[in-house]
């Protein structure tokens, strides 16, 4: 399924519509396979500081063809990735970035998600991704 | 008027719809008044170095409390304020960036708009717009 | 209460009056909500590199509309949100920022201190907004 | 006369009386002679993007131990120094930059001054500098 404007937009609102199930405003980005922004969504009420956090989640997850938090597993302390977390302008990798993947397993994008706890920005973001791969 | 999630959606949605009318894809970006982003949509085809332009834009008019456009009047040759396009990192003073004022004339936020002639950018950007006044 | 130039004003003068009688010389930062710099003082003495230092704090304040500190909570080691400081260009995520809310709980800006130990920036950072709530 | 926090808080609140005949919200930047901000007003009403241009105005007289507009001799169309105004992250070579000098000639700092026309804010600038002379 390709990443257009229509499909970009059902992943913002279904992401949306899992906020309010949890009663948590969110920021959504959603980027393309390149990185670069498609479509965005500041909830009311969502802070400043998860629009950046929301579109590095993304980014991560473009720049690594997998979900941001896996990104910890190469860098965290005891792996051998030291300061991985540095690199590409810096990266987000913890919950929340879900990387957008064809039924062939190659990489067409990524929802972002910041604003919750880790785990309520991951149930949003996953909620988004579930509306691009119906 | 506030600038709340739903009312940033239909700023989108109009300008969207204008620009389909013009057959030119762009993006729209809107900022609130602090310059923060508040929705974002790339309509298929647009190039993707309008995102930067059309958020520079709205943020050029956030940040003069103007129109795009007219921050080039004060940094034209022979205008006074040379080289105030470097400022701020960088403006984009000409048209596509539309601000977003109240009944009582506060800057509620803008409408940034790039992907095709100016002209065009101008009048998608002023079909948003149209849709905050309304 | 709205953060006009003048209660800005009084909250520099309530955090140097503090700053005096601990004898500390620090920089305060006033922000608004957009994060936007509205009031500053660099008392004498204070040392240069508190200059960003102090207006980050109030960033991170503004930015997550909670204290400067709180935000560690979510970044310390064994937390979820990994390497989140280094997102938004660096977060100061320790204390001596102080977020300033009005009455209804709205955030409104944020007051961010910094030159001397940290409990001191952080009893110099509400003694100013103590004169935003008065 | 050495830049004291007094000092500068003076020539803030002599820019702003003249800021206020004048019915002109400016905001107002104090400099040191290393460039490091030393005090700053952001009058109610100011544009947001004039935070930027006024310390950069004074940050160009700092740097070339001149007033701002002084700047535009060198690299003006047909002057020798072509894109000076790129050096230093980018210049304000425009009107509004007043370097403080001590009673001997040196450099002690630079107040700079935007948010008006040009000719209103070297008019707001010179009165705070003034503030310093006196």
């Amino acid at each position: 399924m390709a990443l257009t404007s229509q499909v970009a937009q059902a992943i913002i609102e279904a992401a949306d519509a899992k906020a309010r199930e949890l009663r948590q405003p969110v920021i959504v980005a959603v980027l393309d396979a390149g990185g670069h922004l498609k479509a965005f969504r500041r909830m009311d009420g969502a802070v400043l500081g998860s629009i950046d956090v929301a579109t590095r989640k993304a980014r991560t997850a473009v720049l690594f063809a997998c979900n941001s938090e896996d990104v910890w597993e190469y860098c965290k302390p005891g792996a051998p990735a030291h300061a991985l977390e540095l690199t590409n302008g810096g990266l987000a990798p913890f919950g929340g970035g879900v990387a957008l993947k064809s039924a062939d397993g190659g990489l067409v994008g990524a929802v972002g998600v910041s604003g919750g706890a880790v785990d309520q920005d991951v149930a949003v973001a996953q909620a988004g991704a579930a509306a691009f791969a119906s």
